[in-house]
């Protein structure tokens, strides 16, 4: 007899903080038979999945080696068709950034449905816990969040017209060894190398902290920072909004450029 | 004696499913001494606050009168000075069109701190629920929100160059009763009419509905379709892949045009 076959469940783990998954996440990792995680995703969040869930660490830290995304995608059909509830969970919001079209449509090829549930994006988590907004009334009309990254060549390619508009609050994501690059580019395009810029490492984590300067002296304070984790950047005058003294830890003098 | 006062807890309500509020603000409400709603906080999450709290609703639905902002600012300085564990709960995610530079600045100005709880956004439960994601690899590089909505005159001003962007997913809010003013420009702006776009009301709430089109024929499809639920409008290549179909009631073919 064919085993049920259960949706996969491609879970957004939002930031790293167990309490800022959604109820339904929560729910949804009690319940699982196998959970497939990154590197990134904190005990606490583990520690959610029963005893006998089967635990299958995807993703390494960058630089590091992963295991492929086909592979990824082949495990979590074997271990669907073999009945289990299978949780793939993916740091933020799995719609942003979490490669969630590709993973659905390899399932649906194969007969097995998928269902996503929501999480935290590390953009309004880096808001949040510091204090600053991403949009303000007739200051920061738009929202544009992107990778630092892209494969075929340039940053942010293509998109340079928005993010050079002082009134778009710019969330660049996985841009942590590209600060400089992507201020250059930036003040290049247009962009007042004097707009507040704040970089956030580990947001919504205990452990995060926020490094605030401008476009203009952000790579020069990044080097001296030497952010390691993960890390968003928000650039636009929300910016300067931001409550640094709010940090956990007491952040040196030199970090503090608002 | 003065009494204690605790922070403001501006908390994000997310898309009006209780199980889509983070661990965190569902705590948050569960505590609360004073709860400042608008009319769409569903029920499900008001009935989380303790017996004995203050219900205030602060908003009504869109066209009736609200409290005004500097009546909601005074009311939370008011209640937070007596001594009350004070909930703002706002839809989606404070940080995003949520007003919550202002509010904080005020009750900052007063001497009462203030707390973010965040939220999922509209965009992201849309894309959830509806199975497309917001960023597709090669496909959609960038997710540009925004209203459709400004004050000073003029849709989504200034920001054309980019929503024009063939490459970047356009999640627009508020825009229900604009979307063929909004379609008329973006197309007027170059980005191309067979562009799909999905129309999603109720985003995240079990009563949702999303009504696919494309820019050319998005006034039409809306017009028949008669919206009166707020509205998120996903406007990119990615609303090719949303799962109509997945609705939990039936919808009327007319609606289908992907």
């Amino acid at each position: 007899m064919q085993p049920e076959i259960f949706p996969v469940m491609l879970v957004g783990a939002g930031p790293g903080a167990a309490d800022l998954l959604t109820i339904r996440a929560a729910r949804a990792i009690e319940s699982a038979d196998a959970l497939l995680y990154d590197a990134l995703t904190c005990q606490e969040v583990l520690d959610l999945a029963p005893a006998c869930c089967l635990r299958i660490q995807t993703g390494k830290r960058s630089g590091q080696t992963s295991m492929k995304q086909e592979t990824i995608n082949r495990l979590m059909l074997r271990l669907a068709r073999r009945g289990l509830k299978v949780v793939r969970l993916k740091g933020g919001d799995p719609s942003v950034f979490g490669r969630v079209g590709e993973e659905k449509a390899f399932l649906a090829a194969h007969g097995v449905p998928a269902e996503v549930v929501p999480g935290i994006t590390a953009a309004s988590a880096a808001a949040a816990q510091f204090g600053f907004p991403l949009t303000h009334r007739g200051e920061a009309r738009r929202l544009l969040i992107s990778t630092a990254t892209v494969t075929d060549g340039g940053l942010l390619q293509g998109g340079w017209a928005s993010a050079a508009d002082p009134e778009t609050t710019l969330a660049l994501y996985m841009g942590r060894d590209r600060a400089a690059e992507i201020a250059a580019e930036l003040i290049g395009h247009g962009r007042s190398a004097a707009t507040p810029a704040i970089a956030v490492e580990n947001a919504g984590r205990p452990h995060a902290r926020a490094i605030s300067a401008t476009l203009g002296d952000l790579a020069t304070v990044l080097e001296a920072a030497r952010p390691t984790g993960p890390m968003v950047l928000i650039v636009g005058e929300v910016a300067s909004q931001a409550e640094v003294a709010a940090l956990p830890l007491p952040l040196p003098r030199l970090m503090r450029r608002a």
